[in-house]
């Protein structure tokens, strides 16, 4: 990533600054660090925080916090990774986090719950009011990874009735505590969802127009309180919106989901993506550094093993041609080639077709599409490495024509078998409801492991004439 | 991905109806199809003719575009791929294309003006006038990837001198036309950015404060208009907003760039790291399928390549081990357990830390701490995979105490060696400026094969005593 030098500079000076508040904290003294601190806005003194955290300690971070106009330390609250939110709630008194709790945003007030100790949740409830403790607890129920999950009841609800004067009147009533004012949600009285209205056709419009005429209420879009966050995020996606409402099975209103959590959504998907592509198969959401060693581990053993069969297996699949490999030694010495090339080219493939699922380019009726594309596509890469091959054995190696055959064959095998492998693996992982993702580099290596080693023994005694 | 059933439900019925409609056109009961099509929002519209072009090829595509209403073609044009815009512009009068670019939002007017031959684009700009054309001239000279491709100049702007109804009143009258209301840009008498005002704010006020009043001047957020997309997409992330001004050198306000344009540069940029991940060498945004052949191969050719003449190198190396396999040939039958094992871990590292790098939970100064986090982590599973593989060997395999130990040893330092290379190989790729998304798996199996192999021969012929 190449950074414009306006962007590093100013990088680089936010740095600098950084650098500066904590060498202030280091030396006590709170008031010069907390002025230059001020001078940032909410999400940077978050992160410079985040730094006092990692580099001062606890200590000092919550008496730099404390010391925040009260507004900007909830905002600011809000901004910190659930770590350190933690760590803070952990070092102020309960006093101190009811208040905090209180003021922030219902969708972020419900995340930092959800990280919170039962104990420590239930004293915060105890002092909450009825109707607000039932709410909290009816978004704490919803699964992760479901719309549900994602929503916030923070918006702007209107009755069916009114005009676009009234509606004006009442967003600038209730308009400051929502999560969004640009599309708002037309009501009947039952909660049902009657159509949605957007600020900027209210605003455009006449003072006495009904919003029943301004608002949309066939074909606007709306997700069920149950959907999955991806399907959540493809429509962000493919409509473009700031918002979305979101509705029970009944099609009453409960909340709705912001762009803002749809960015971290994409980006977590792709990493998840790109995590088990790898064979690595941790799903929390948890940053690499903040991942102990014990849950590295995890992650990462459980494929390992796996490989570990497998490739005992391609050992012992070697090992029943002991009396080819023992004739014809040089055949060892193309072993790392013929392999490593069949998973190579399995992973190219695999990888292509595995994210064009993911970002809806590819879809299961494409099979036969896919399949052709890359058989030809095999055919051409096969045919070009064999033949490369084929004369670095003949003339660099000084190998017989029968050595250099034997590869060059077993090559273009090895190519088609793990392009076609690569690409179908996935898709009939989807078509059976598995994450084709959890189908790359492990699962794919082991298979073209296996068959490339019994290709090439194989043709190595069938062209060799070597009796098995 | 687990689909819940109502949106699964959406999705077949939504299948259906499209069927249906491909299935009228191909009957040429035109107006029947019209009628159905017109029962859905622009972007379903949009992805029904994206079929239709599939399905039944351009002429029928042409004809039911025609019969849409102007205002709905033109907006269902703009959600099309760029490749299908191009074919409807190419099946259409040169009339019909002018009116179909001059009503287009003005960053999607650029984007289908990019793609166009420079004949027709010369042709429209023709018929533009001088001023606009200036504007398009000079949008079209923006790099791609910088900030200014991503831009449009439909925003609001407002005077620095105005009141809060003032601003209003200028939003009523020119709101129609912009990308987005939400956000005013407040603009000094010489274009100089001086703040910004929320729509929210604006209708909150009073309608005779001064906007001066309202608006943030001093830690709103702005990127230049040279910029990287990536930088870009950053700073959304981080602050969550729908907008971002972007300025030029003199901090004159050029255009914006809104949310959803950065949504698309989330994923592309992911999909990029998977691909380059995977070894494959195309950045082209183009989909899978309508990337020809002979672009696949163009694409994977390089990388399988370098592979080979790497591998070739692995093969030299075992080959000058000769005298070590022919002496034990049942260590041949433990090569691939050994470098497949290597791979394994080194690509399960470096995608960790690739993407932690991507999306900046990991950091070039956090060097150390991820070599730390890293030796520990192959400490353990080195160890488990090495325990795991004695035991098997000595009981199952039923081979002597030196061959286990031996292939025991070997794992050990290969999953450390593999591990430490995956994570330090892209950090330092990124220190030097380059794509450490290029360092993942060919580069690394290509270097821990080399090693791995060479570490194997070294470590038997010392346990087992033969002279090399």
């Amino acid at each position: 990533m190449i950074e414009s030098m306006e962007m590093e500079e100013k990088l680089e000076q936010f740095e600098e600054e950084t650098e500066s508040i904590i060498e202030l904290l280091d030396k006590k003294s709170y008031f010069k660090a907390k002025e230059e601190l001020l001078q940032h806005n909410e999400v940077d003194i978050a992160e410079i925080l985040e730094e006092v955290l990692e580099e001062l300690g606890i200590e000092k971070t919550i008496i730099i916090f404390r010391m925040l106009p009260k507004d900007v330390s909830v905002e600011v609250f809000s901004y910190l990774p659930s770590d350190d939110q933690l760590a803070i709630i952990d070092g102020i008194t309960d006093r101190e986090t009811s208040f905090l709790i209180k003021e922030l945003d219902f969708d972020d007030m419900i995340d930092v719950l959800e990280e919170l100790p039962a104990n420590i949740v239930d004293k915060i409830l105890e002092k909450t009011p009825k109707d607000e403790r039932k709410l909290i607890n009816t978004y704490l129920n919803y699964p992760d990874n479901c719309a549900g999950s994602l929503m916030t009841p923070d918006y702007i609800g209107l009755r069916i009735d009114m005009t676009c004067a009234d509606a004006l009147a009442h967003i600038k009533k209730v308009g400051m505590d929502t999560e969004t004012v640009y599309t708002c949600y037309v009501k009947s009285a039952s909660r049902t969802l009657e159509g949605i209205v957007s600020l900027r056709a209210l605003i455009l419009a006449d003072a006495d127009t009904p919003i029943t005429e301004l608002m949309n209420d066939s074909d606007y879009v709306y997700v069920n309180v149950k959907d999955d966050q991806e399907d959540v995020a493809e429509m962000f996606k493919k409509y473009g919106f700031l918002a979305i409402p979101v509705v029970d099975n009944e099609h009453k209103l409960v909340g709705i989901i912001t762009v803002d959590d749809i960015m971290d959504i994409i980006e977590e998907e792709a990493t998840e993506d790109i995590e088990r592509m790898a064979g690595v198969m941790d799903d929390s959401d948890t940053e690499y550094l903040d991942l102990s060693v014990f849950r590295h581990v995890k992650a990462r053993l459980p494929w390992l093993l796996f490989m570990t069969v497998t490739l005992m297996l391609t050992g012992f699949i070697l090992a029943q041609f002991e009396m080819v490999l023992s004739q014809v030694i040089v055949l060892v010495s193309y072993l790392p080639l013929l392999m490593g090339t069949g998973g190579n080219v399995g992973t190219q493939a695999a990888s292509l077709v595995i994210r064009g699922m993911s970002v809806g380019d590819i879809d299961l009726k494409d099979f036969i599409r896919v399949f052709w594309k890359e058989f030809r596509i095999s055919i051409v890469i096969g045919g070009i490495l064999s033949a490369f091959n084929f004369a670095k054995i003949m003339i660099i190696d000084g190998e017989s024509a029968g050595i250099a055959a034997t590869v060059a064959v077993s090559l273009i095998c090895i190519v088609m078998f793990g392009k076609l492998l690569g690409s179908m693996l996935p898709m009939g992982a989807k078509r059976l409801g598995i994450d084709p993702a959890l189908m790359a580099t492990p699962m794919i290596q082991s298979i073209s492991d296996m068959v490339s080693s019994t290709l090439y023994m194989l043709i190595a005694a069938m062209i060799l004439g070597i009796a098995l």
